[in-house]
């Protein structure tokens, strides 16, 4: 709670909710509904309440008094960039579910900077939010897992909670809530999907040890080729980001270093397979008919590129996030960590090997 | 500033900063470092300092004093919806010049709705936010300019300043910054690249009467027409707002309602653009062998689409929010109307009509 500030500090009597009310012409509760933006008003009655809020300086005194409960109606969460789409579907599905149960969202953003991500947390917990939700791809080492449970711990002990949304869990000792959805089962079945199509030489676009998300689609991608008895061959996985722009590099390093060695490509997401795609075409290389492509996310812009891919169910995992967090009070019994399915969505990206140029 | 809580609340002596120093056996500066978040730290002394701040309960009295500070050190951006590339871009240009000049960067999402504008408004200044940056298409009446006035003077009492980002400006007595773009010399340019092109039926989509963003649009498409002489066909202009699936259903319908009476299309913006571009595929019609195609904003999906659109600097936009808002202090004499301008960039949706069949 932000605290009562000691009337005494003003050096005046300070302005009420009250002296606001009479002086608009309305009542109390008129001016704490309008003041606390819960519910709909008559733009008539808010501007006169907004003018007396003004002529009587009342905002100043806002931050210990009257808007101090807005504060416990947000729910917060933190992504490194609002420009990916992953982040921002996942964003999206928060202020979803916020907006049904009566919250507000905010998201910060960090730039992928551990000690921005620390002060974002500080500021979030400073803002009572009733939940902190973190998503994403991490390298889940040990100072990574300390890092979250202090986190976890602090907000706690302020009364919110911690939800790791697409991020492993962190251990029984630690309370934060995790929702994550099914990497390697949904490269699994896409590595599957371009094995049953004949295609034995598969190129992996964004391999990247270490880190959570691409660790799991790889391992997803190997066990297929294990399964469908398919030879692994270390030097077919690439690395590289998860950008488009990335994706145009590792396929035009690829093409200018030797023959084509590969009939498709598992991009390691939707964003590497629209720059893989480019790169494709700038040499004269069309999809499906010369390489079958398939890639991961089902995001903007799969539905453009004619991408099969991999849904996963971003607004779902943000939407779950909130839902989880909030229920805790009403139904303890809940669990507290959810594993989300993928599926494919079957495109025009990938043809057999037989019909396709080698 | 939060306020500082009377010590009297607590009935015992509040836990200080002095205390957890003590406890991690490091300096009072180490942990104000460490608590703010705004040095690098070895993981092992945070690790420390987290570790009191817990055994010691420190987190409880965080809001009345250790971390008051981190409230100073943020920008706050609202959207609409973070999903929408046109905002993403514009808050990932907040959060790049927020994070060079060492604040934190807050996104507040309000699905559209006014109540949740004002209500995240009110956390947002509750907050400290250093500015409040509203960002994009809105129905610029009365009730508008009246609600943004409020927030103008509301946010200034508090020490904070109201930008508004590709919105028209409010009038000389209300205390808000504007930073807008182009939006009608860029879709004259882009008209005109069109006529020059020998193209005289060209469909607008996305027509949206009283919103800013499409009117302005709209009125640099008419005045492209009228200046190269050619009659304004208001059949020519559909309704619809500024989204894929809105771009689809608007082509579907015109195709379905009679004979294509128009060689190219100037959609409002590249999302409509692509879905104008699935539906015309679906009808056997290919951009830009049978119809030229423009767009608005580039942003993705237009690279990926091969789009002849309008670049808008989004990024750009934001940046130049946050440097006008923190600006203030030093550069009085700063302007506090910004027109950011816009420019054609030619990919390859747009044949010359003896080129294209008709």
């Amino acid at each position: 709670m932000v605290r009562r500030a000691a009337s005494g500090d003003e050096g005046r009597r300070p302005t009420t909710i009250r002296d606001v009310a009479a002086h608009a012409g309305v009542s109390v509760a008129t001016v704490s509904r309008i003041l606390s933006g819960t519910y709909p008003s008559a733009p008539a009655t808010r501007s006169k309440v907004m003018r007396a809020v003004r002529e009587l300086d009342y905002v100043a005194n806002a931050n210990a008094r009257g808007l101090a409960g807005a504060s416990s109606r947000s729910v917060a969460i933190i992504v490194n960039s609002v420009v990916s789409p992953h982040y921002a579907h996942v964003a999206q599905g928060v202020q979803a579910q916020a907006a049904l149960e009566g919250k507000l969202c905010i998201v910060g953003t960090t730039g992928g900077d551990p000690e921005r991500e620390l002060a974002t947390v500080q500021l979030m917990r400073q803002e009572h939010a009733e939940c902190v939700i973190l998503v994403g791809n991490v390298v889940n080492d040990e100072a990574y897992r300390e890092r979250m449970g202090e986190y976890a711990r602090a907000l706690a002990l302020a009364g919110s909670r911690l939800v790791l949304c697409g991020r492993p869990a962190l251990g029984p000792d630690v309370p934060a809530l995790v929702v994550e959805y099914d990497n390697t089962g949904g490269a699994y079945s896409i590595t599957s999907h371009l094995l049953s199509a004949g295609h034995r030489r598969i190129l992996f676009l964004g391999r990247r040890d270490g880190y959570t998300t691409p660790d799991s689609r790889i391992s997803g991608y190997r066990k297929a080729l294990a399964d469908h008895r398919v030879p692994h061959d270390p030097g077919l996985e690439v690395e590289g980001t998860m950008e488009r722009r990335e994706g145009y590099r590792m396929v035009r390093e690829r093409l200018a270093s030797g023959p084509r060695d590969f009939t498709a490509i598992f991009a390691g997401n939707d964003l590497i397979a629209a720059g893989a795609r480019q790169a494709l075409r700038e040499e004269g290389l069309r999809v499906p008919d010369d390489v079958s492509m398939v890639g991961f996310d089902d995001l903007p812009p799969a539905a453009d590129i004619d991408l099969t891919t991999v849904h996963v169910p971003h607004e779902e995992l943000g939407r779950t996030a909130v839902r989880l967090a909030l229920a805790r009070e009403q139904d303890a019994g809940m669990a507290e960590h959810v594993l989300l399915g993928t599926h494919i969505i079957v495109r025009d990206s990938v043809r057999p090997l037989r019909n396709q140029a080698r």
